[in-house]
């Protein structure tokens, strides 16, 4: 039996949003398995923010994926083939990036057996315990070091990331004002997550809302948007404190060049370390993470979200999202049905 | 016998460059000493791009000078008077930041005694072996990192800080590019201080210029300019480089605000660490920069300049040399005649 893998291929390089005409679902068979290699069925599709640098030319971390190629994406799935003897078909696999289609054939050594812990459901894999958790995790606290009693701002507060960096931050004793796009989001991250503060930047003045909710002004800033969010809480960042730079989502659809912050010289004149990162440089550090992770959210300490968009040919639309703030928590597409217990 | 001191006070805040209006000089008598203090004549002013800052009221690291206030400054000096039993009549001292006068007043306990050593000429103390040598050593050390046969990259290459920078850099075994304003500091850089190589940005396009000397990238930035020249860095810097942003002289006379580097999201990219720091945070370690700077200039692996205006009148023209790049090496005024015998 031939099997058909539709696959979001990337047609065009956005100009902008990402348009209809960017992305182009094509079906081709799947081909049979070499030794070693397992045939997985994709089951969860992580989208992110990254996705839309991928698509694009800008200098960047991976190499951008190609016109023609697969769109590339972080995925769960459920093994159906298997010439690997130590993964049996059934097991449920992580497969690192492969990306916006039905199918994956994993090489060798590339597919992981998920190390499924009871009463967790597999979406916690692709979120809190996934990449997700170990991007608030060290970015927080390996670049951040917020100090009991300190004040940490997030940004994107609401987000995959954002929701969990500000409820590590309170599980280490700091302040943390959260910046979001919406009432209920603001809501969402105060009474049930413990954020001492929501700034909604649709509604506030971010500086003003800023000066009232961190009156000994900024130690951490979580750094999720960039532009003129990034510019307000710059503006008011301590001597010696720290931001930790995950992302700038506000940029990634700007056509040529974007400004850099204007009060650049506050990292000079309050002694700001300002650190980028990318999750994939703390793979080798996962399972230091993982042992406070897991017994978070065990004990119901750390909360997430998850919003699933169903059915492979929803990707492009639902990705965009990222962009208009319309969901909550980490963002999934459900490829394919997930398997009856899960847990 | 009353002594006249003439002092520079700051009479307005300048617009652009400084302008003969900025700065006034009037003469007030020197008062008679309180138990514990003493009276130093100073002989050596330190000018540095950081006056420009203490005269505007940008967001700073210190108070900006008040209006009608002494000109702060950097000054050696040598005590007239002094009710202070550990400190002689005739010792030359340090005075922190006793400014742009003849003469000052220490409380008990400012005035250091400078421990000079032989063969070494008191602007030393102004310069290699005073605040100048510790931005240089810590900037570089603490905060770039260079390991050996890294690519360390510095802006203002000739200047005071610059110079001591790349010497130290090419002493822990890295390749030190230079970037600089005229021919002739190319050569000394490059001849004379063993720079690998120069770069004249006023001749040369800086960024053509950096991918031919720096073929493997760029590991460590020592940032003094800031503007055009650091973004030309900023954009060749190595994933997991290390920017020590010690000053942005570029932008000092601007009037309203700067924008920030065209490619900040490259922090991101690259994993960049960007770190503000001022030297005064570092005082406290001094002892540990001196244990390695005293040997290397008394074995002459580590060379400086000084460039010397006489006379205190000649301060406000002298500090406009910093902006123009019309000086190497340290920029300091000759207050007074130094002491006939200073080893």
């Amino acid at each position: 039996m031939t099997r058909l893998n539709r696959q979001w291929r990337l047609a065009r390089r956005p100009t902008g949003d990402i348009g209809p005409a960017d992305l182009e679902l094509v079906e081709a068979p799947v081909p049979a398995l070499a030794a070693g290699e397992v045939l997985v069925r994709n089951v969860y599709l992580s989208l992110d923010p990254t996705n839309r640098i991928w698509m694009s030319d800008m200098d960047q971390y991976l190499p951008p994926v190609e016109i023609g190629a697969v769109m590339r994406g972080g995925t769960l799935g459920v093994v159906e083939e298997s010439k690997d003897p130590e993964i049996p078909v059934g097991a449920v696999v992580l497969t690192g990036l492969a990306g916006w289609q039905d199918y994956e054939i994993c090489a060798p050594g590339v597919a992981r057996v998920v190390p499924q812990l009871p009463g967790l459901p597999l979406t916690a894999y692709m979120s809190v315990l996934g990449a997700t958790g170990l991007t608030a995790y060290f970015g927080l606290l390996d670049i951040g070091q917020p100090k009991p009693g300190e004040t940490v701002v997030v940004s994107a507060a609401a987000g995959a990331v954002g929701s969990i960096v500000g409820q590590i931050a309170k599980i280490k004793g700091a302040r943390v004002v959260g910046i979001v796009g919406s009432a209920a989001k603001a809501d969402w991250i105060t009474r049930d997550l413990g954020f001492d503060a929501a700034i909604n930047y649709k509604t506030e003045d971010v500086g003003a809302a800023l000066d009232r909710h961190c009156p000994n002004g900024i130690d951490v800033n979580f750094e999720n948007v960039g532009g003129a969010i990034m510019d307000a809480v710059m503006a008011r960042m301590n001597n010696f404190s720290r931001m930790a730079l995950c992302g700038m989502i506000s940029t990634y659809n700007a056509e040529g060049p974007v400004p850099g912050p204007t009060n650049f010289t506050s990292i000079l004149m309050h002694r700001i370390k300002v650190q980028g990162f990318i999750v994939i440089d703390y793979l080798p550090r996962a399972a230091e993470a993982m042992s406070d992770l897991i017994p978070w959210v065990a004990t119901g300490q750390l909360k997430y979200k998850v919003h699933v968009e169903k059915g492979l040919e929803t990707a492009p639309q639902a990705v965009k999202r990222l962009f208009t703030g319309d969901h909550d928590g980490k963002l999934l597409v459900e490829v394919s049905a997930p398997p009856g217990a899960a847990a």
